[in-house]
């Protein structure tokens, strides 16, 4: 099961620790860059969609089963599966973003983003309407 | 970027050809069955939470980045990552569902989800609440 990058976000944000932790907490706007050989799969894609952006959080820890919400010391130590933190055996962030304007066939500018600049994108999605 | 299957659900469903596209769809409930060494990761969750479960969909072809959405022949070509189709380059699957029941340490019993038997589980993210 190897993910190869499609793409890659630019961000302001460079570290993790500039990084809010959900988009809706004061995450910055950003460009998703895709690799020229997959600007197919943009095809349809239209500013205001709402789209999940999958990405490769490569300066995650992976050997994590265990972290402490929020940093919070007064919270008790809980399963990454029970979280969002980045560390996990599989560091993919799942990103609900709009799209809010597209420039050429592989540039995508999308509202509030947490990733880091430089992450890799592994997919993106349509986000099914509720 | 390597992943590890971190488990495997299991369903009645038996093949992709089964399989609603989304699981509000008439897709069965289902088992995650996660593997021993990754127990302490699901410590927190409870019957009740809604989480979102990243799949492997190992059946998916990766060589593709147009499809026609639901095989409707009316409608034109799309690229894939303005669907959910489970042919795209990174064959991820990302399924919201409700966590029903726990059983022992490393089985979680969950509602409607659209994945096929035997498909790895590579992770499991607490849904936020919207």
């Amino acid at each position: 099961m190897e993910l190869m990058a499609i793409g890659t976000v630019q961000s302001p944000l460079r570290s993790r620790a500039e990084a809010p932790k959900q988009g809706d907490e004061g995450a910055p706007e950003a460009w998703l860059a895709f690799e020229p050989r997959f600007a197919d799969g943009l095809d349809g894609l239209a500013a205001g969609d709402e789209v999940l952006v999958l990405t490769w959080l490569d300066r995650a820890e992976r050997d994590v089963l265990r972290v402490r919400p929020r940093s919070d010391a007064a919270r008790p130590m809980t399963g990454v599966f029970a979280t969002r933190s980045p560390d996990r055996p599989n560091p993919i962030g799942v990103h609900r973003v709009t799209v809010t304007a597209l420039e050429g066939p592989c540039s995508l500018h999308v509202g509030a983003l947490e990733a880091v600049d430089g992450t890799p994108i592994v997919d993106l999605k349509i986000a099914l309407r509720r």
